[in-house]
């Protein structure tokens, strides 16, 4: 019996094991918080070709829409000879404009160069051997020095320079030679910059001639099946070593997958891909080089390796060009990574005169502070409630997830991405939903539901929203048409929302503590983080996420880590930058902090932050 | 059936197929002159353990030492399960002193160093990642910035770090970190220099930090199976894929069997080993690394590569140090190779004022003419008679070889390598017994052996030992005791030796013409070669190998490319030398020279050379 995984993964299920086994046996992407038992509805995949009959499980974890649309909880579903089952989705940046597209393009000075060279032929007066014609006819041209080369590139210069009359298109990173092809190929120069988030991988390809960004995918994390936090997986990667490759196998499959994705949707080859810039926080870094992370998990916390590093694609089993070389920004320390990098990179305002904070918002959530004293960076861990994950209908910010809520006396109104019907709620929804319920009376600061029964001031409409369920009480968003479930948010959910938005407040309060201020003293708070640009200034002031300072000293930025690292795919200065950034940052230490402890229990009110 | 190759290789025969059709089926170092018909007595192996009765052949070419100690022709023994055979013997370098002991040590500078760093542990306030405290220790002490690094080195730095107390031993080769230990091995510094003969190839394992040479091994150049000369093995190369992989093979096993040796004798690991340089002609350069030799055979004869060029020991599989460094020394042209790179290197009085003469003897004979105005160089096939091959009795030089001859009337008188009963003649033995011959009257200036029923000046002594063969007659030069085989020299060995020596006289005038001196004007000619310190002034300048300039003026230096390769190896300023030289010598292509075909014939005559 066999199953196919899409696009190309063909796997054999043992006897008696749920799709869901198998997968997980196989190592492939399935999130799998209830280990089976059916509760969570979190293992959700799509069949295609041959549906399975849906079992209560799908009937009470997934609406109509989904379960048409072929949508099964794995744990329930038993393999069939020839299933195909498709995981997880790549997203192409379809809501509203990608905060990426307004990024200006700085100067082009990539590193990386294509060189079209015309050679001359071997006569008995130039015997010059192959390589050596063509080092001098590309020094002559750059003015550089090659000393290096590879075998891979000496088998087969002879063939190359002899195809088309000894001229030859070299492609060059600083002082080394990648490639050699055959013709005039210098109009193709493309890079890749990686996001590696904990929850989502973002990747953007940019044709280096021209500076334009041709493409950004993104899709889960696949390590996202072993653990949903840095915490989580960095105690999986300690099981044993099966464990840590594993990990490391997932993000590299994630890249790959997404690199795929974006030849298909570009005719871009891989392989014409030669420079990739990678940010991501010190634990995805670790992961996806294989490195050791048993010293992040005990006090002092260390990483393996913070300074910059230069791979070739190969050494790292990335899928482009394998002479292509991969440059991962620096960590500032070990729970403080190249995304913070390469956000205050994507960011260079806050480097300005004054007091400026950072707050690149995320599933591990990174603070950055600078004043005219000093520099301080923090990690605090949010949880994945910013991203949609870990709330009972929560869900990416994709097609059908509710992404702005307003409430008035008269009842609820969603914005759902791509106006259809919605299927759960994204981190930007939720937020504004949540404000939007303490605006009205539905929660009180402490984020607890009222009691319909004796809540005074309530509106009718939205008293009828709240109802009863196994703990506490729900308040419906939105009714599910038909069969359609009801999207609502719980009494947990608040509290996971509470929970990430306390985490950033106390490291907040604890950063500006440590730096010799006040809040009221920041002359900019800027958020980054994919969905930060839909945040709504007057929602994170009300709940408290941003310290209360005037609406227009609050600004979004988007992904502003991914950006940093488009910046440095585009420009040599920009990696310089970086690799002196990460050593005048004080790397702030949280867990081992009394004032974050203290303010943290006081930060989960939902109230301004002063 | 099974039979073992030492030290470590099994094969398994085929039905009825010979020992050496199964040796060479799998790529096996087995000389094959005859095509296996048994009558060329070149495809010696020796069995241990279970050894096969004698066959005619084995009785005819083998004599009974030989005999004894094991030694049968593999085309004559038929397989039989168990059987151990041994192809190729390591030596030591055990023929007087070896002429690079006498090297004098130039200042230490190999450019590879290890450092002995003490980092401290990390605390709160110190939260370095590992590698970059290791990175600053290194840089402190060193002054130098380490930008890159590999994975396998961020892979084990961790443990490495805890292992004893934050100190470590790195090992660096200029820039690079190419090795990191626990605890304190500076003391451990090792290098290796190759020199890669078409014939023969021999390694000196070096202490790096005193600059001594701890040993020198040599063996036949495995690929020898596949064709005498350069010319036979480019062809060889040419037929297919499969021939080119099995050359490049045959020469990687070579240097490993050497290694494996050095290891074993001396017991210094291989994986101690950090650094090698490599001299050798630019087909032994091309076939080593792989690279395409079909444009070496057509004109305008163009090599792939004649800079000079670094490797790991990784890229080329060959088995020190994964992490070493490899430095090959440039080629000059296309057939004029790193090996005369390092001749001269060795040698460096040839670069004094004045006119002088470098001739590299050996298979592929090099000649290299520096004058005030100008440096040439060329390359003569002078084939494989120096070296001992091609000759019904030659020999490479090692126990049991005739390497000096006396003739006087009352007979001959061999002096013996090891003192023991001859069982051949190598090249220096050839060279000093023709000349003898020549001066006592056996042969003419022609190369012909007189005949002995007409001479009338001849020892009757010397005259019986001349007897008629198949085709002409042979001279004996010593008589097998008991069933010992006679060691004689036929007339075709003569033609052989004549040849050899026309070539490389052919060679000389030739490039002389072009300086536009005379052979006369020479201030020095040095003769270099594994073989060349043995060699008589008196010999060649009578059969006008040299030109015949006062004796004072010819120099030997023993193997003058190996000790390049040996200084190149402990002075990184003699590879720049050679990275300047290479560019500076005019290549000269004889084969396209009248002048030197015109004097081809007359250089054929065993007379002075003026």
């Amino acid at each position: 019996m066999q199953i196919t995984i899409l696009p190309n993964r063909i796997i054999i299920p043992k006897d008696q094991e749920t799709l869901m086994e198998a997968l997980i046996r196989h190592h492939l992407p399935v999130q799998n918080i209830c280990n089976g038992k059916g509760t969570c509805g979190k293992c959700k995949v799509r069949m295609t070709g041959y549906v399975s009959p849906p079992s209560e499980g799908d009937k009470k974890h997934l609406n109509n829409i989904e379960l048409q649309a072929g949508f099964r909880l794995a744990c329930t579903v038993l393999p069939v000879d020839g299933m195909v089952v498709e995981l997880n989705f790549v997203e192409s940046q379809d809501r509203k404009v990608s905060a990426l597209q307004e990024m200006k393009t700085s100067t082009l000075n990539p590193g990386l160069e294509k060189v079209y060279i015309q050679s001359s032929k071997p006569t008995l007066e130039d015997e010059r051997g192959d390589w050596d014609r063509v080092v001098d006819a590309l020094s002559t041209f750059t003015g550089r020095s090659y000393e290096k080369t590879s075998l891979y590139i000496l088998g087969k210069v002879p063939d190359i320079l002899r195809e088309d009359k000894y001229t030859l298109t070299a492609t060059v990173f600083e002082e080394k030679i990648l490639e050699i092809e055959s013709g005039d190929t210098t109009k193709k120069l493309y890079g890749v910059a990686v996001d590696v988030g904990t929850t989502s991988v973002a990747i953007a390809l940019i044709d280096l001639n021209q500076g334009d960004i041709l493409k950004v995918v993104s899709t889960e994390n696949e390590q996202t099946a072993y653990g949903a936090d840095v915490i989580s997986r960095i105690s999986f990667a300690m099981e044993n070593q099966e464990s840590a490759i594993a990990l490391r196998i997932a993000i590299r499959r994630t890249i790959n997958h997404l690199l795929d994705e974006l030849e298909r949707q570009t005719k871009v080859g891989k392989n014409e891909i030669f420079k990739m810039t990678i940010v991501g926080n010190t634990t995805m870094h670790h992961l996806l080089l294989g490195l050791d992370v048993s010293h992040l998990a005990v006090s002092p916390f260390v990483s393996v390796c913070n300074r910059p590093l230069e791979f070739s694609a190969t050494e790292l089993g990335l899928e482009i060009n394998p002479q292509a070389v991969i440059l991962l920004l620096p960590n500032i320390g070990s729970f403080v990574g190249g995304d913070t990098i390469g956000a205050i990179v994507g960011a260079p305002a806050v480097l300005e005169q004054g007091n400026h904070l950072l707050i690149d918002l995320g599933t591990n959530c990174e603070l950055f502070l600078k004043t005219d004293q000093t520099m301080l960076a923090c990690s605090t861990a949010a949880g994945p409630a910013f991203e949609g994950a870990g709330i009972a209908h929560g869900m990416r910010a994709k097609k059908g997830a509710i992404e702005s809520v307003t409430i008035t006396n008269g009842g609820v109104v969603c914005q759902v991405i791509g106006d259809q019907e919605p299927i759960g709620i994204c981190g930007s929804g939720l937020i504004e939903a949540i404000d939007e319920m303490l605006q009205s009376g539905v929660i009180n600061k402490q984020g607890k539901i009222v009691d319909p029964s004796i809540s005074e001031t309530l509106a009718d409409e939205l008293r009828k929203r709240i109802r009863p369920v196994e703990k506490g009480s729900e308040f419906v968003l939105a009714y599910g048409s038909d069969q359609g479930q009801d999207i609502t948010i719980g009494q947990k959910d608040i509290g996971e929302l509470q929970l990430a938005k306390g985490a950033v407040c106390a490291g907040i309060k604890t950063l500006v503590e440590m730096a010799g201020i006040t809040v009221t003293e920041l002359d900019s708070v800027t958020l980054s983080g994919t969905f930060a640009s839909y945040l709504k200034a007057s929602n994170i002031l009300n709940i408290g996420l941003v310290p209360n300072i005037s609406e227009d000293r609050i600004k979004t930025v988007g992904n502003a880590a991914h950006v940093g690292a488009i910046l440095a795919l585009l420009n040599l200065q920009e990696v310089a930058m970086a690799g002196e950034l990460y050593k005048k940052i004080n790397h702030i230490e949280l867990g081992g902090s009394t004032t974050f402890s203290n303010y943290f229990m006081d930060s989960m009110y939902l109230e301004r932050l002063s």
